[in-house]
């Protein structure tokens, strides 16, 4: 009997969850400051959803899904992503009825996809991201964008790289889908088969195909940004003037498209220029997604939104050797000397938790040295030895350790003393 | 195409969930005092972890599983509760193998059970958790209870019962299972199928039949606490003897089982006596489970642990008309007059929100009294209204909103004002 966790899935073992939540105080600040409120969406859904919410031509949508029947035989899918979901429930509790427009949303949670596993690319991975939904004004654009990078900024990472494209409106996009068309057709047999059903379903998604990036019809493909029509070439100026006015440094590259159908304008993916990084690079990703509302069934609402991966993010940390989320060592250690003085001990531990002071004591039925070992492993900045001469005096010694001084107070003193002492370090 | 969210769960909207956070921060600072620390473990596992982990004569199991293969064809299962997946991590972990035992983990996230849907019970639900595994010392099982009541007190939730019983040791068990059949097989042909199948797997759980309840044998069968063996009788007497140490109130329930099959020793419930509760009154349950780590395929590691719904605590905090969560209001608006200061306020606003203050405007090109209304609704602490003249002066009005006064500073000068008005508040 040896059973393990699902392949493609980790644990998050203590000594690291630190980290973790660290991450996650900081994004709550930043959602503060920025006023995007939370939102908690159901771990599965319909699987409809993401058939119409991601696209039915998507990667995600065609290999890698979570997709199970429940036992009402309701067809259900692990989420694969957050976007859907979230748009999912503005239509169903029409949040587009609120007075002010746009709704600003923020999620954070576990995501599915079926792939093969590797550093960065899990299973089961964990994602931040928000939603601005019910505005069309280049300048959420901006702010949307600038929350990721501030997120990143504020666990320290330095070696970010923010790459910018427009994909246009709908009729920029169908004049470049016939240039690709026509760009592709006459050599299409040299492509590989899912390219050859792109060419007519979905002709961009060529362009990140993976099998035939070497191809040299690739490099000559026409550009969107030569297909953009005067409102979105100008709603792509004004973006970036916004990013300017926030002092945010940005490359456009013309070829980024996205992996998901429903992007148009503003797409951007924030990569790590981190040495040692590997493959991967891409720490997040997201764009506009006017006409996705109404395709779920609500009213006209433009959105736009991104998602980070948290496990890159910490990769990314660690390629920068930044340290984050040193875990909260112990403040007291109470030592019980033998079993007589043991729920004396108990009632102090109790008492200085009740007073805020983090306090833990031995559960083992270990000796004095061995105790104290322990108080040195948890690194405990201050121990306390109950002992039966301590039960007749009344009073106790708080050594600190690390320099060694003990001070001599009644047991009722105890807490209010390493309080004082707490507050002096500050 | 009007797409909703799976039966059985349920979205949290942006105006309840400071409520959730709420209750995650005062858990998490809970964990820190008591140090648990946190471990995240995947929301699906192997399907015979919770075969093996949580029983296979259990309704979890029999009846409430989601349980799908993945496209590799393993059997997995979305996790019912917590505990097999914690003992699953540190089996395969090897914390056992850390010098420091017992080892005290928490949880926090969402579980998942096939049931019919009613208040408080959810198909999708989250619970948070901990375990202290290592360890047999009564003490740890009293802590254990004491940080689940810290919980709820730490909410502000007052009418609270915690039931106790011991379920005794394996010797203890089998002597009350032989009297059980002795006491129930003569007129077992009165009962539920259930319960006649019951009677050989398991005739403990024929007690907690909610089909049988009434049966006049069930007031007279033969209790646990007459079978305790001398060891089993003194362990539970040391608990009761640490929680009254605490001065923790409880109530010894002999028909406390719980549904879960591991279980032996102490087991507890905690209940809400609210008013207009309903049905459903018990919030957390736990108890202990040594010989599940053997189970599951480590070293002797003896372990309790409990799990309480964060949904029931919010319905008890209703209840008891508890208010938490009072969501963050705005700290500043910024009101652009038209078009041409639009870029100047969004500078104001990225100004404010980089010196720590939660800042807002428009993205939706609404006009000066649209504007003001939107900041009104948002309960902002202030607003700045930034026209023409405000741009030709280089100087704003600071308008608070509470009492109308305003103060006039140079734009360099706002983010630094707003900031010694906030702490002058506190």
């Amino acid at each position: 009997m040896n059973i393990q966790a699902p392949r493609g899935t980790y644990d998050v073992l203590p000594d690291q969850s630190a980290k973790w939540q660290e991450v996650e105080q900081k994004i709550n600040e930043l959602c503060r400051l920025y006023q995007y409120k939370e939102i908690r969406t159901p771990i599965f859904e319909h699987t409809e959803l993401f058939q119409r919410g991601v696209g039915d031509t998507t990667d995600i949508v065609q290999k890698e899904m979570y997709t199970f029947q429940d036992r009402g035989e309701r067809s259900l899918t692990l989420r694969p992503e957050g976007t859907a979901s979230v748009v999912r429930s503005y239509v169903e509790n029409k949040l587009f009825g609120l007075p002010d427009q746009p709704v600003k949303l923020s999620y954070f949670g576990p995501m599915f996809r079926y792939e093969r596993p590797q550093a960065g690319r899990m299973r089961q991975f964990v994602q931040f991201g928000i939603e601005a939904i019910g505005s069309k004004d280049p300048a959420i654009d901006a702010e949307v964008i600038s929350l990721a990078m501030e997120v990143y900024r504020s666990v320290g990472l330095k070696r970010l790289r923010l790459v910018l494209n427009s994909l246009g409106d709908t009729e920029s996009r169908i004049a470049h889908k016939q240039a690709l068309i026509e760009h592709f057709e006459p050599r299409i047999e040299e492509f590989c088969s899912d390219c050859q059903t792109r060419l007519t379903k979905n002709p961009l998604r060529i362009l990140d195909c993976k099998v035939d990036r070497d191809h040299p019809l690739m490099e000559t493909a026409p550009s969107l940004s030569d297909y953009l029509n005067e409102e979105s070439r100008q709603y792509f100026e004004e973006v970036k003037g916004y990013l300017e006015e926030l002092g945010i440094d940005y490359v456009v590259d013309p070829n980024l498209v996205r992996g998901l159908d429903y992007y148009n304008h503003t797409a951007f993916e924030i990569m790590s220029d981190a040495e040692g990084f590997g493959a991967i690079t891409t720490l997040a990703g997201g764009g506009r997604y006017n006409g996705l509302v109404e395709d779920l069934g609500g009213p006209e609402s433009p959105g736009i939104g991104f998602a980070m991966s948290i496990e890159r993010l910490l990769l990314a940390l660690e390629m920068e050797k930044v340290e984050i989320g040193q875990s909260q060592n112990l403040e007291v250690y109470v030592v019980a000397m033998d079993q007589s003085t043991k729920k004396k001990a108990f009632s102090v531990v109790k008492d200085l938790r009740s007073n805020g002071i983090s306090a833990d004591m031995d559960f083992a039925g270990r000796k004095l040295k061995a105790q104290m070992k322990s108080a040195d492993r948890k690194k405990a900045a201050y121990v306390i030895v109950i002992g039966e001469s301590e039960m007749e005096s009344g009073r106790v010694a708080i050594k600190e350790m690390a320099t060694g001084e003990q001070q001599q107070v009644s047991f009722e003193e105890i807490a209010e003393t390493i309080q004082t002492k707490k507050s002096l370090e500050e």
